[in-house]
């Protein structure tokens, strides 16, 4: 950030009167432009003990599985957000349920939150964003080709608690 | 958002190619501003069946009631979040407990997080953003003066839990 979007004077990276932490100033207009972070949401959506696992069309990792997930939008809720993901990068309509697994991930800036969902029925296609889109069991998972860590944990976690019965809610962080 | 802050030249707004939602796109350098939720994050904290509640000394609300809570910031996880605006707001060494809460705010664009908490001592104070710090019971929480709908939500499902016995993870949303 160089420019005020409110103005387009140059903004000063300093320490505002009463805050604690430099932030982007603008000495002409006097706006203060904060930066935090951001919201990634998505489901572990499952058919009869499998899940269902996107390949990424784009960047960052390419090629690479992943379960649906993306930024949350404004004016969305993050059940909105997780549903509204895997239907654009899995054409699968689901039946959300609980969240499952909320990761921090602070060297990005973002908070990772992952629903559980069961699919409602198997006419699941890749949306643009995916090159393809598969049921996997958990012998079938490519765990080497896992795009993001955050969603190596959390489908850890998710067969795990499957073994034993009963889904719980994880916390963690990726530091 | 007018003006673009990489560039200063004009922000027009548009649905970027490949995009379904309109977005803030520079036509003189190509970079497009996305605007996302922002997480506000703190917790419960207790003593003996009290909770550890903030007089509000800044807008919006000023005067009423809420627990220490406060926008996530970058660099940090959602446990170091909800612990430093505890010490902010409320002067409080706590001991993090597990999330509690997660409600969505689609009205202003945020997801409010609430962890449990334990307070370590009584040595709290009020910091700058407080007029006054009070440990109050369920009889004694002011539930006509609390600040935020989300604060309300979270203080009843607290003490509710409390009389059951279990504590859970409680995910709404208020639309």
């Amino acid at each position: 950030m160089k420019f005020c979007p409110d103005c387009a004077a140059p903004l000063a990276r300093r320490v505002p009167p009463g805050d604690s932490l430099p932030r982007d100033v603008c000495d002409a207009c006097g706006n203060v432009h904060y930066q935090n972070p951001k919201l990634v949401v998505g489901t572990v959506p499952e058919w009869e003990g499998c899940v269902l696992l996107c390949r990424r069309a784009i960047e960052p990792r390419y090629g690479y599985w992943t379960l649906p997930a993306g930024f949350m939008e404004n004016d969305e809720t993050t059940a909105d957000a997780a549903m509204r993901e895997t239907l654009e990068e899995a054409g699968a309509h689901i039946e959300l349920a609980s969240p499952f697994s909320m990761i921090s991930v602070p060297r990005v800036n973002q908070v990772h939150l992952f629903y559980r969902a069961r699919l409602r029925n198997l006419e699941f296609k890749p949306g643009v964003e995916s090159l393809e889109v598969a049921l996997v069991d958990e012998a079938k998972v490519p765990w080497k080709d896992i795009a993001f860590r955050t969603v190596g944990l959390t489908l850890k976690h998710w067969f795990a608690d499957r073994a034993r019965g009963e889904y719980g809610f994880h916390a963690e962080d990726i530091k």
